[in-house]
C-alpha cells in the first residue's frame, strides 16, 4: 500500500510577521509527501535542478518517502518568494523563478505506472493529464488546482475533472471555478463536473467535504501561533489522502475521518516555517490533536424535543 | 422562565441580489425575540415611533412575546437601508435614520427589573449599563456589540464586559476589539476582559465558542439560497440564549448545544427577507436542522492508533 504524488519541489523564501526563512524546502510535493508519510509510504515525482541543496534533499529523505521518481535536471531549482500580510490571510508573491520546473514533463518510472492511488498536486492540467495517461489502472486519483489554471486552462482542467475521483480546492477557488458564492453550492457544482467527492479548504475555518448527500465540516485545530501558512493546503491533502488510502476504502465514514486527519496535519505545518513542523511532529501529537478535534465538535442534543416549543 | 431583550426595533429597506424588501420589521430585538420565543417566553424592551405600522407590530405579536416594555414615542420609527454585495458577504448602508431611537433610554417596567436573564443587544454601551443598573438580581446577562462602539466608546464597553456573563460578537469585531488576528486568541483575550464565555459568530462558517478550556465550533447549516443575511447574528443570539436559558444551567454541555441552536435558527432567517423565515418556521424544521448539524459534524476515529505510523 503506497501513494504517489506528482507536483512541485522548490526553494521558498518566506516572510511572515513571525520572521523570515530563506531558500527552505518547499513545493506541493514536499508538503504532501511529508504529511502523507505519517500514514503510508509515498513516492515523489518531481524535478529539481542540479543546485538543489543537500540540506533540502535531506528534509525529504525518510524510509517511507521514495525519491526514485525525483528527476535532477541541469539548471536551477524552482524558487518562490512571498510575503504574508499581518493577519496572514493574504500573501504577495515577490518573485517566481520556474527554472527547471518550466520544462517539467512528469515521466513515471515503470514501477510507478502501476500505482493506483495518485495525487496530482497543483500543476498545469495538461501535465496532470499526461500523468493520468501513464497510469495503468488508476483507482483513487485526487487532484488540486488553483486560480491560474481555472482562468488560463479551463478546458484542460474540466477534462481532468472527469477523470479524478476527488478534487481538493480552496474555498475562493471553488467559487471562481463554479461562479457559486455559497460554498456548498460550489461543492455541488463541482460534483456535476465529474468528481465523486470534493473537499473545500477553508483555511483557519477548516474544511468542508461533500459527496452525494454527505456534507461534512471539520474545524481547523486552534494553535498558539501561526508562524507560516505556506503549504497548509498541500499538507491537508497529504493527511487527507494518506489517511484515506490507508483506510483502503472510500466511504462516507472514511471520508469524514480523512478530513479530520487533513486538518490535524495542516495544523503542524503552520506552526513553523516551511516543512519544519512536519519533520518534528511525533505520532503521539497527531493522535492527541485528532482527539482535540473530537472534543471541539462533539455535542449532545438529547433535550431537543423538550427544548423547542 | 423567561428572558428579556433590550435592543432596537425599526423598519428596514433591504436590497440583496435576491430582491428588495421595503420598510419591513427589523432591528436586533425583533430578530432576537422571534428566535428565542421558540424556546421560552421573551419580553421586548425597545422604542418605536407613532408611525410604527400595524403590520410590523403584528409580526411581533405572539403569545410568547411580551410587548409591555415596548415604548411608543411621538415621532418616527428608526429606519435603516442597506445594499448587499453579490456574494452577500459585505453590505453598504445607504441610509440610517435614528429618529426616536436616538432618544432611547431603556426604562424597565417594575416586573422586568426582576428578570435574571437578559440580552443586551447591540446598542450604546452606556445604555447597556443603564439597563444593568436597573436589574435587581442579574444572573445570566449576555451582550452583543459592534465596531462603532468598539472604536467610539471603548471604555464604556470594557466596563460592560466586566458585568456580562457571555459576549456574542462577530469574528471581525472580535479581532478589532482585541487586536488578535487568530480567532481563538481573540476569544481568550475577551475572556480576560471579564466574560465567562464568548461566542464568535463566523457567518457562513458558523460559530466558535470558548469558555475556560472548552473550545467548540459549529458549522452554519447549508441552505439552498441565501436571500437576506440581515439579522442572522441577532437570530443566532436568540436561538443560543433561548436554548441556554431553557436548559437552565450554564455548563460546557449546555453551551455546546446552545451554539448549535443558534446556528440552526440563523439558517431560517437568511432564507427569507427580514423576519419572514422566523415567522414561518415550524418546530419540526428546527428539530430536523438540529439533526442535520449532528450529521454534518460527526465522525469516528476508532482506527487512529492503527492508521498513524
Amino acid at each position: 500500500m503506497a501513494i504517489a504524488v506528482v507536483g512541485s519541489l522548490g526553494l521558498d523564501t518566506i516572510e511572515t510577521p513571525a520572521g523570515r526563512a530563506v531558500e527552505v524546502l518547499g513545493g506541493s510535493a514536499a508538503y504532501f509527501a511529508l504529511a502523507a508519510r505519517h500514514f503510508l509510504p509515498v513516492s515523489v515525482v518531481a524535478v529539481v535542478g542540479t543546485d538543489f541543496p543537500a540540506e533540502a534533499r535531506k528534509d525529504l529523505e525518510h524510509p517511507d518517502v521514495d525519491l526514485s521518481g525525483l528527476e535532477v535536471q541541469e539548471g536551477k531549482t524552482f524558487r518562490w518568494e512571498g510575503v504574508y500580510s499581518r493577519d496572514m490571510n493574504t500573501r504577495e508573491t515577490r518573485r517566481t523563478e520556474l527554472n527547471v520546473f518550466e520544462r517539467f514533463r512528469p515521466k513515471l518510472p515503470e514501477r510507478l505506472r502501476a500505482f493506483t492511488d495518485v495525487f496530482l498536486a497543483n500543476i498545469d492540467p495538461v501535465l496532470q493529464r499526461e500523468v493520468l495517461d501513464q497510469l495503468q489502472s488508476p483507482r483513487l486519483v485526487l487532484c488540486d488546482t488553483m486560480n491560474y489554471w481555472i482562468h488560463g486552462k479551463r478546458e484542460d482542467l474540466l477534462a481532468i475533472m472527469k477523470r479524478v475521483r476527488i478534487l481538493i480546492i480552496n474555498e475562493e477557488e471553488a467559487r471562481e471555478l463554479t461562479g457559486e458564492p455559497l460554498t456548498h453550492r460550489a461543492a455541488r457544482a463541482i460534483l456535476n463536473l465529474g468528481p465523486e467527492a470534493v473537499v473545500i479548504k477553508q483555511g483557519e475555518h477548516g474544511a468542508f467535504l461533500q459527496r452525494r448527500d454527505l456534507y461534512f465540516t471539520c474545524p481547523a485545530v486552534p494553535i498558539e501561533s501561526v508562524v507560516d501558512p505556506t503549504g497548509a493546503g498541500d499538507t491537508f491533502a497529504g493527511g487527507f489522502f494518506g489517511a484515506l488510502a490507508r483506510m483502503g476504502r472510500v466511504t462516507d465514514r472514511t471520508l469524514r475521518a480523512a478530513v479530520v486527519y487533513g486538518c490535524v496535519m495542516a495544523s503542524f505545518t503552520v506552526e513553523h516555517f516551511g516543512v519544519k513542523g512536519l519533520l518534528r511532529v511525533q505520532r503521539a501529537e497527531i493522535l492527541s490533536r485528532a482527539d482535540s478535534v473530537t472534543e471541539m465538535t462533539r455535542f449532545a442534543l438529547d433535550d431537543t424535543a423538550r427544548l423547542v416549543r
